[in-house]
């Protein structure tokens, strides 16, 4: 008898909701809107109500769904607590416990980044490792840490916020954390443009980026034509993102670093920029590391979550 | 009826040995010499020999010895295979096997720094704590890391090798592993008598430190004293440090930082130079970290072997 489950992932203007097997093959994926007025009070409601409404669709039965696996955009403890989620209006509650009270099935939590690096080890670029970290370069630089196949999700939910390890003593831009050289006003999208510009002010050197409006994917299309600018530019982004990898495998040891996020989209040729800086700084024992590009894209929290639940039922 | 187990912790030149109860009371320690001759091949039936005898001498019934846990200084995989132990002479082996078909007893195995933070987490500086790093500030620099109660070990046994953290672009003095500008080369006791000697040639300043071997111990006595080229060189060290955990803290973040080894003799007063640069560096999600001293010295391996093994046959 099939059983099944549902991966579902909250952001601040739609949540994702994936309808899968317990042997995690997904046989359906929606949106609905998320509603954040009032404190978003209508958020988990709206969601048991698309789950109930699904389940009587597909025709199954009830008792034949083990469980929701569930992310939010903030800080979520083991028990199920979110600790704000200021996109979503949301203060401290157990969303677990929540949104199981509202479907009578057994829910598990947990940060949305966390989740989605879950998901990527399960079903994505981390297929096969178990120790591995998920790396985001997109507005922001996002982490999430996978160990011995669980999240690191560490003392207070802030474990993996790689994006603010401080990479530069030089810089005198303040980063959005308010602190000053974290590795994610270099290696996100944004901080690929502020290297850009600033390369591109530093002299009249001809470059394909001086005709467009400057974004990530400009640089790296432009690395692509062989503009040496855009390459000086890359190497730069490299050398900053090699060093925080070359920190964070200090720390964790892991199999493999999976980068993701808009900025990734530029393809393997990011490794490229990054590998020969790595392997300069990094200790001897890490050096084997394998660098992969994500898979799943916004998919990821869904089947983070999916993962989430069956890995809390099946304990 | 008492249980008992023992926990070993191999070092170069000595093999420090503890009599536990299953609850963990320590009822004898006492050491051998660690014989590395011929490949190191006496080390473990030497143990065993030991062990046996304090079982005969303490008149244990061998049915009430629940397991030994065991230590080596180098890296040991979750199968208790070693991956070469320079100092022993050791190459790839499985020790855990090894000395449990020596004893007939279970064996669990783990490297010696991670070792010791799980004892200093169970009997040390670090009670209290589930997600903690512990930093040995000895020779070199170097970690444990303790997540969820349980030791994060990494991919190839290399987590936690925090003294190899690249922290200072400048640098032009190479480190014992062959980079530039680690932690270790500023953090440990010998980067310590760096700064200072690198301060003191600066200038003429009048300090108590011209007139004596430098050494880090001097440097605390002096900044005791109220030295202030004493002071200066402390802030520097603090602001290496502060800057390291800042990092580790970006990717783990622990409940707390227990800090040991020599340079930690100095005691709470390091922290005096380590809190404010940590929190100017780190993500606002770990700033409420806890610095505590470590608090069993030489004994955390053999505590932490025997929290090893009572974890293994309890779980």
């Amino acid at each position: 008898m099939a059983k099944y489950c549902f991966g579902i992932d909250i952001g601040g203007t739609t949540v994702k909701l994936g309808l899968f097997t317990d042997l995690g093959e997904v046989l359906d994926k929606w949106e609905i809107v998320t509603r954040t007025e009032d404190c978003g009070k209508n958020i988990l409601p709206d969601i048991a109500e698309s789950i109930n409404d699904k389940i009587a669709e597909k025709g199954i039965n009830k008792s034949d769904v083990v469980g929701v696996g569930l992310t939010a955009p903030g800080p979520v403890d083991d028990a199920g607590v979110v600790h704000k989620a200021v996109n979503l209006g949301w203060g401290v509650f157990n969303i677990s416990e929540t949104l199981s009270e509202l479907l009578g099935v057994p829910v598990k939590s947990g940060n949305d980044a966390n989740v989605a690096a879950l998901g990527e080890m399960w079903k994505g670029g981390g297929r096969g490792y178990s120790t591995m970290v998920v790396v985001t370069l997109g507005t922001g630089v996002g982490g999430g840490i996978i160990v011995n196949g669980k999240i690191l999700a560490g003392a207070t939910g802030a474990a993996g916020e790689i994006g603010h390890i401080h990479i530069e003593d030089d810089e005198k831009e303040a980063c959005g954390c308010g602190n000053y050289g974290c590795l994610e006003e270099y290696a996100s999208a944004t901080g690929i443009v502020r290297l850009a510009n600033r390369r591109l002010e530093k002299d009249s050197t001809p470059s394909m980026l001086r005709d467009d409006e400057i974004s990530a994917k400009a640089v790296f299309d432009a690395v692509k034509a062989g503009d040496t600018v855009a390459i000086e530019i890359a190497k730069e982004f490299g050398e900053y993102l090699g060093k925080g990898l070359a920190a964070i495998a200090g720390v964790i040891n892991p199999e493999a670093f999976v980068v993701g996020g808009g900025v990734s989209k530029a393809g393997e040729i990011l490794f490229d920029f990054v590998k020969e800086p790595y392997a300069k700084y990094v200790f001897h024992g890490s050096k084997d590391v394998k660098f992969a590009l994500a898979e799943l894209g916004n998919d990821a929290g869904i089947f983070g979550s999916a993962k989430l639940i069956l890995d809390e039922v099946n304990a």
